[in-house]
């Protein structure tokens, strides 16, 4: 079993948790927190072992009732790997931590690629992670980006991508982010921080990024161009893309028109938090032109890098294959959609 | 003098009123409305002749204590030209009027382009209007989207376009609009209309567009690529754009963020409504990758098109040249937002 520490308790570090949980070569040592709130409460009601991320704060937490299991050093200390999802900029304070006790680490994407040996995604780097001492899982949007790039680019041949990602202005609880009612090119300058991030993962992709920020909360979407080094047909583009791992053709039949309705379908099915792990492409917006193709795509910021930092657990201890890794925590995640729509798709012309 | 019926006082058809009022070679006719509303009410405090859209409903004004000037059909009779802005559809209906009556009439974006004899733009296209029986001022999109391929086509040669449109769900006072905290593909499919609505323009343009809803009312933002026939440096391409009539390049020293702070500069600078009928194209954001040209553009839906439409009057009629009928039009709306910054660049770098 591999024992796993997860060092912050927030939007990352909970469902990272979960997951951990579900897995059957995994145990979760316990969760490190800063602060005993709601998030903590519930920690404690799964019971989840719960250490003190900041020791001089643990008295918060017995005041607040919560029984700890000891200081973040004690967790690591116990760990074959910790998962760091503190706040971005946490990450690189805690490395030295990490490094003392000779415990592999991975990092989420808000920290800067140098903070770790190698940046990762599942589908493209896998094997990259063996033996790091610090993996970077790379953020939601570059995790989605590469999902994407790395089938097209060994199908086909990518010539250049060109991707506008607009994003939600924050998650669902963060409240004191906007914008509210405006539509902010965001960063101004071109290109955005994700296609160096991507570059990151695939060195060599000719790939430039536009970032936007809309008064939303729910997920991102990708307005997608690639330009290919041939000219499959859209079908062709469907089918590869429709046999990737996490990745979800929304058919036309279902009547999803945008991330509201999608994150409706998450909860309707029973998924955690309504989270979906999955790349969100609408199968109707995928197009040739010539050798252009584009497609919309939905990415939920809040879930899609689970399935990555748990097989990145197993990468940079050099456990499973790639491909075992990823279809067992796909598996005990239940990450797949398609199954939903088979009797759909029956009825219907695929992909309508 | 020009006379000049405005059939509809919406959204377009009160600023097209207003900007013909402006003009020293027109006279406003009057303006017909359906429906005794506030915006009525302003028309009246303005003098303007009020007619009666629909006679059947000319009771409803007088009995709201409003008096009319007469029926549409007075008005139409009474004009040399008329400017048709009423709803999407609406239009369509209205052409037999303007034709029994023998009067050019101009229609909006919003109508289907078979409307109309010729769709226009007036940087691009102003001579194709003369002796037209019907003329049709391309949308808000395709305007701002056509006012930059101009000169970029003359000045590089554009090889294909690529615009992601990241729309306003509605105008500020459409309150049965939505999307609310969401993301639409909108349309799903690919391309949008604005890709061949600008081939209306440009009949061989290489043009992909696609269309993205969200959460905002109070401009569109467009995420801009033109792929270029030759390689000019991204000042280059700035100086050109600076040139330009009716584009306005957002200077970074002017610390404007998003479409809020666009339409709160408007404002303060007394702009009429806040209007901004120039395309606001952030200047930082101009860059070139290689034969790649990126750049963002914020889009005031409610205005831009105002200018185009005063120029259509002219051109339908074949008075004034181009050069001196936009020139005219913008002098006396008092479009260019340069010199408000001319201090700020006398004191800072051109364009950061």
């Amino acid at each position: 079993m591999i024992k796993v520490g997860v060092n912050g308790y927030g939007t990352i570090g909970k469902r990272v948790a979960d997951a951990v949980t579900a897995q059957p070569d995994m145990e979760l040592v316990g969760v490190a927190k800063t602060r005993p709130n709601f998030e903590a409460e519930a920690a404690v009601r799964k019971g989840y072992p719960l250490y003190a991320a900041i020791p001089e704060r643990s008295d918060a937490f017995r005041e607040g009732g919560i029984d700890l299991a000891g200081e973040v050093e004690d967790m690591v200390m116990a760990s074959d790997v910790v998962v760091d999802t503190t706040p971005s900029g946490i990450g690189e304070q805690n490395r030295e931590l990490y490094r003392q006790y000779d415990t592999p680490a991975l990092f989420q994407g808000g920290e800067d690629a140098d903070i770790a040996d190698v940046s990762f995604n599942a589908r493209s780097n896998y094997d990259a992670a063996e033996d790091a001492e610090f993996v970077r899982v790379v953020s939601c949007n570059t995790t989605g980006i590469s999902r994407v790039v790395a089938p097209l680019d060994e199908a086909f041949g990518v010539e250049k991508a060109r991707v506008t990602l607009i994003r939600r202005g924050g998650d669902p609880g963060q409240t004191s982010r906007g914008p509210i009612n405006d539509i902010l090119p965001d960063p101004i300058t071109i290109p955005s921080h994700h296609g160096p991030d991507v570059n990151t993962i695939f060195p060599d992709l000719d790939i430039d990024t536009l970032g936007v920020k809309v008064p939303a909360t729910l997920m991102h979407l990708h307005s997608f161009n690639v330009t290919l080094e041939s000219e499959p047909t859209a079908e062709e583009v469907k089918e590869l893309l429709s046999d990737e791992p996490r990745l979800f053709l929304v058919p036309g039949s279902a009547g999803i028109d945008g991330t509201g309705k999608l994150k409706e379908f998450a909860m309707d099915t029973g998924r955690p938090r309504g989270d979906l792990w999955e790349n969100c492409i609408w199968a109707e917006s995928v197009s040739m032109e010539g050798d252009d193709l584009y497609l919309f795509q939905s990415i939920h910021q809040e879930s899609d890098v689970i399935p990555e930092n748990v097989d990145a657990i197993r990468a940079v201890l050099g456990r499973e294959t790639k491909e075992d890794s990823m279809a067992l925590t796909d598996e005990r995640l239940g990450v797949g959609l398609e199954s939903v729509f088979d009797g759909m798709r029956k009825r219907l012309t695929p992909y309508q």
